[in-house]
C-alpha cells in the first residue's frame, strides 16, 4: 500500500552523497575511538551488522550519536530490518573517495 | 666548551620515541587542519622546513602550539639552526609505526 509503503522510507535516515563529503569531517568522524571502533568491526567483519550486536562503551543514546555522526559523515548506510537498524560501512565509495584511509585508520598496529 | 655544549642541547626540545606513541595521539594531532598542514607541507617538499616559512592561517603563538602538538605526537622532529627552529617529518618512522597513513591523509583528494 502506498501509505505503508512512504511509511517505510521515512524510517529510512537521509545519507549524503560521498561527494559532498571533505577528508575534514570523514577525520573528525574518525578521531572519536568509539567512533573508529564502530567502523573497525564493520571493517573486520564484512558484513552489515545490527546497531545492537556493537560491542561499545557507551549508553544506547550515546551510541545512537555516534551512529548518526558515522551516517552523516558518509561512512556507513542505515536501513531497517523489521524493527532492527542495521549499519552498512560505505567501503568502496569510501575506497574511492579517499583511498588507502580506511585501511590505514583500522589495520591492527604494527608491531615495533 | 662544556657549557656551551649543555646549552645547545637544551634547545632541542625533546622527541618522543614512535613506539610510544598510539594511533589516537596520532589522529587527534592531524585532525587538526591546520596541524594537517604542516605536515602536509613537509610531506609535500621533502625537505626539512624552517617554522617561518610554513604559509599558516594562525599568530605565531598559536604556530608554536601547533608545532609543539605535532612534536609531542612523533610527527616532527625539530632542531637548531643559528637562531632558525628547523622541523623535519618523521616519515619513515611513522610509515614503520601507522603504514599507508601520511599518503591516506596527505594525497590530494580523489577525483570525483
Amino acid at each position: 500500500m502506498a501509505v505503508a509503503q512512504r511509511s517505510g522510507r521515512e524510517r529510512v535516515p537521509p545519507h549524503p552523497d560521498i561527494e559532498t563529503i571533505g577528508l575534514q569531517q570523514v577525520l573528525e568522524a574518525l578521531v572519536d575511538p568509539v567512533r573508529r571502533g564502530i567502523v573497525g568491526e564493520l571493517y573486520a567483519s564484512g558484513r552489515d551488522m545490527k546497531c545492537g550486536t556493537f560491542d561499545l562503551p557507551v549508553s544506547k543514546s550515546t551510541a545512537t550519536h555516534h551512529f548518526h555522526v558515522l551516517r552523516e559523515a558518509g561512512l556507513i548506510r542505515q536501513y531497517y530490518v523489521g524493527t532492527s537498524r542495521m549499519n552498512t560501512l560505505r567501503r568502496d565509495e569510501i575506497e574511492a573517495a579517499f583511498p588507502g584511509l580506511l585501511r590505514a585508520l583500522l589495520s591492527p598496529p604494527a608491531q615495533g
